[in-house]
């Protein structure tokens, strides 16, 4: 494959439409030489087993503000009072090295990425449908069908930040969604953009 | 694979980079139900075994003419007293079929079907390098030196023409590049554009 810098892919989309899933059989199949998971740095503190630096890169919370001030982050977000975030500085290292970086993130900090880096390549994954959407939600048999159908709503109020992505994935059967996502990310590393003029230059000289 | 209507892709590049090769690789690894190679319409008799609707559109100048008038070519060039042309309809036809169209041509055919057809994706296929394709060229022994230097200058020229195309596929390795073109083929029918949207709407309802 035609390679030269790395580029961020952002896997992203409603809860339940299999994003996870997808990232992981992702990597599975990648060369872990050539594309790296987005590691988040969080507050909050390390559960039994979770590593610094493999799980999350844990910090305190002054210096995570710290580096929300230094502008260190290409998106954050507090939840229950502790800060979660993507270091600019660890993707861009990653890049740097020639590693495609995948992130999987919620669709507001997807939002967020592509402004803080209008290069990064946005992914959405679509649910099956509403109603394998609605019948996994039941079949689940946690929540009252009034808070199914809230989520439903919502995830259909969702679709419509489809329209700020690059790519969208039907995740109706995974291992075509796998396949797509991986012809993605295999297309943009044949984009006509500063990449390829770089490897044009180097392999036939000035045009 | 996602796919509501059929795309166009234009195969292109300087002549030697290889197109007719990744076409004919393309064109059989794919199901003919989902791709079909654009064919020509030309003013020049056919040759012996040459069907009508198979290799070309045989027609006479004054058809021709008459469908230029018309405007019903993407592209058409005059050569050595014939002409050769895209019908505009025949392509039109298989999109809305739902199939993919492939069209091989020169770089200046490519940039009219891009004017004619701006939603047409353009790929260039670049030689493997300068220096295999001299190797090629002096390896034929049918042409002198000179004849040569003039070629891969002339090449060298086209690679500039790259800024107008959507993809650059390197055909360092043939299966490499056809894996590539076989990718952005995917990867274009997961963009978010109309096509898109109108299976979300199919699929979930209006946002």
């Amino acid at each position: 494959m035609q390679k030269q810098n790395g580029k961020l892919f952002v896997i992203s989309g409603p809860s339940g439409a299999g994003k996870g899933t997808i990232v992981n059989a992702v990597m599975d199949q990648a060369d872990p030489s050539g594309t790296a998971l987005s590691i988040s740095m969080t507050t909050r503190e390390p559960r039994p087993g979770e590593e610094d630096g493999v799980n999350y890169f844990f910090v305190t919370k002054e210096e995570f503000r710290r580096q929300i001030e230094a502008g260190g982050f290409l998106e954050y977000a507090e939840v229950y009072d502790h800060y979660y975030g993507t270091p600019k500085s660890k993707v861009m290292e990653k890049l740097n090295q020639g590693k495609d970086v995948i992130l999987e993130i919620d669709i507001q900090g997807a939002l967020n990425v592509k402004k803080a880096f209008p290069e990064g390549v946005l992914i959405f994954i679509l649910p099956p449908s509403m109603e394998v959407l609605r019948s996994r939600l039941t079949g689940r048999g946690t929540d009252a069908p009034e808070v199914i159908e809230r989520r439903l709503s919502k995830t259909r109020g969702e679709l419509a930040f489809i329209d700020r992505y690059d790519y969208g994935v039907v995740n109706d059967d995974l291992k075509e969604a796998v396949e797509t996502v991986r012809a993605i990310m295999r297309a943009e590393h044949a984009r006509v953009d500063e990449n390829l003029h770089t490897l044009i230059r180097e392999k036939y000289g000035e045009a």
